[in-house]
């Protein structure tokens, strides 16, 4: 067990702590311990992850003395719904003994998990404690801290959930031996995004670090993943409900989100569609001077050398009304984030600072798809 | 139009306004309109009060320039669960033009309304505001303030939802005269309970104005409600999540739910229900000499003068099982509020004043029922 840094989200009453390190799966329970005394405990997973990691999670808490029931539910983005919601808690409230207001959640996996599971515990006897557990990159350095929870609609992503806090997170690195590479690369897109909108000097470290990332070396990681998690508890702690700042997260999503959209779920990862969104937000913001040739074409190398795409042509799986503008231009404008018909876009205004403007023409989007199409 | 009073409930950045008068509804374009510049609105009811109040609601929110769609669900408690819920959710994603963020949810209805609306606001796009228009007593008096959301399930009452408080609310006493007069006593039940944990003066004002409270008179109504609602506000407002005194207006709660679920939904009132189980609770107090035996015939008196019971021979169609120690102990270990199986009963200390107790035993519980069973 190795703790590499402790991070804190400050938000007054519902401020806690990450804690990054490397095999500290086993330790879950001592953390949890140090929190309060909870009455039982329910661990949220998927059917990837609970198989592999679930005992050692129920055997942390239980040496901590908290009995814990494991909620798998089918792995997938696709089984993100109310369906996956209704039969979740149904089956939380049907425990026995029953579960009370002490009751505590551990979401162990994924984005998903963490945001079902956070979603449950938002809801269910109108609120508990939560704790996550990520197991991939992407929950590590996003989903995992924020607090926010939810579900897929048929409507688009993430329409329907809450912001609830957890009381803490912990982020084993050695976990992600077992993540399939391509997810890690999916992760890897976030934290490129990081680096564009808060430490430039993080592409630095992106590059020179790119083959022992890619191993998955956990010491390398762990120090990956907790300079992406400060940049985000700064961020969410300034924040918390996405009202300035933390509105910058969403470098990428809006045309990333479009590009998922258009593809259809699964198509391409959602790490792969942001850094999509990124480039050509980069090339949005080349053409209005706030960045040179040069400074997107950095960011394009840090995304080759990690194996992320920058324009279609890296992505041949890509369907073709993904890549057109008359495809995407619609779903931009029922975008979660746009209000009263209007498309915020983020856009870097230098490496490592950024900023939303809501005043990004359609013949700029053009452009910077015609760039993505080259 | 007619304000006889407005009610701060004072929660930091979440404080709102209650106001309470005669002939407000066609006035709630304008209090919205107050309250900012929302995108649109969608009004959330039920079949029996859509056809009758939400036209005018619509016209009020369109005179002040908010375009409203209807969403109405079928009326009855046994509605109140996850699958209304859902297709409320679905129904809200699916309105062109799309809702946004700075879309506002009004509900309007008795306690089902406001807590399936207030359950569609906190989640849709991770939290609305929205606005309460309650059209029962209890409701104005009870679930229209407080910000408590959610549906049953079938595990229990209330088993899921969050806290999230409404940006306003208005309650217009006119709308009670449309009510059945079994469902306004239903809410005077609520009434006497406020009274009898925090204002024993409010014992008096009902028992003087009995008369015209039944004929539904709408400016002693009016008044009823303000004061009852003052009394709502003080206790939210010292105590938003229910950590302390709020757990007080759980007075009679507590075996009143598992006399309800014995019971069967929809046997009896939520309002007689709670009146047996505030008996129950003045019996167990008598016992501990906290009440004398006339402070408790005082109350029951009262509750006579409403038309509401305090003993079982009051309620000829409750059914057996329901009256029977043996069917009701379980059900109080399986309630929401029960700690690691400790049941917590709120007993009145004096006639205005309550307290939260962990000891009552087994054999106090026995004793107040067999009075109830006389």
């Amino acid at each position: 067990m190795k703790i590499v840094k402790t991070i804190g989200v400050n938000l007054g009453k519902r401020s806690y702590d990450v804690t990054v390190g490397v095999d500290l799966l086993s330790g879950v329970g001592q953390r949890v311990a140090a929190l309060g005394r909870y009455s039982s405990a329910a661990i949220v997973t998927d059917s990837h992850v609970g198989p592999l990691y679930a005992d050692t999670l129920r055997q942390s808490l239980s040496a901590a003395h908290l009995a814990a029931h494991v909620l798998e539910f089918p792995a997938g983005e696709e089984h993100k719904n109310l369906s996956t919601y209704v039969d979740l808690v149904n089956r939380l409230l049907g425990l026995r003994p029953a579960i009370d207001r002490r009751s505590l959640i551990v979401s162990l996996g994924g984005g998903v998990a963490s945001d079902l599971g956070g979603f449950v515990a938002a809801t269910a006897l109108r609120g508990l404690d939560f704790v996550n557990v990520p197991t991939t990159l992407l929950a590590d350095v996003d989903a995992s801290v924020g607090g926010k929870t939810g579900v897929d609609m048929a409507a688009g992503k993430n329409l329907v959930g809450t912001f609830h806090q957890p009381k803490a997170v912990v982020i084993d690195s050695a976990l992600l031996a077992s993540l399939p590479q391509a997810e890690l690369i999916s992760g890897l897109g976030e934290c490129v995004k990081h680096a564009v909108i808060r430490d430039e000097s993080l592409l630095d470290f992106l590059s020179a670090q790119a083959g022992k990332i890619l191993l998955a070396d956990a010491d390398v990681l762990a120090e990956l993943i907790a300079r992406n998690v400060a940049i985000k508890a700064a961020v969410v702690s300034a924040d918390e409900r996405e009202a300035g700042e933390r509105a910058l997260l969403n470098l990428g999503h809006t045309l990333g989100h479009a590009v998922e959209t258009a593809a259809g779920y699964g198509a391409i990862s959602h790490g792969q569609a942001v850094c999509l969104g990124m480039a050509a937000a980069c090339h949005i913001s080349a053409g209005r001077k706030l960045l040179t040739a040069q400074q997107v074409r950095r960011v394009t190398d840090v995304l080759a050398q990690l194996h992320l795409p920058s324009r279609f042509a890296d992505l041949p799986s890509l369907p073709e009304q993904a890549r057109q503008a008359e495809h995407l231009k619609p779903i931009l404008l029922h975008d979660k984030k746009a209000l009263a018909g209007v498309v915020r876009f983020v856009l870097p205004v230098a490496l490592g600072k950024a900023a939303v403007f809501s005043d990004v023409t359609g013949s700029e989007i053009d452009a910077a798809l015609a760039m993505l199409a080259r």
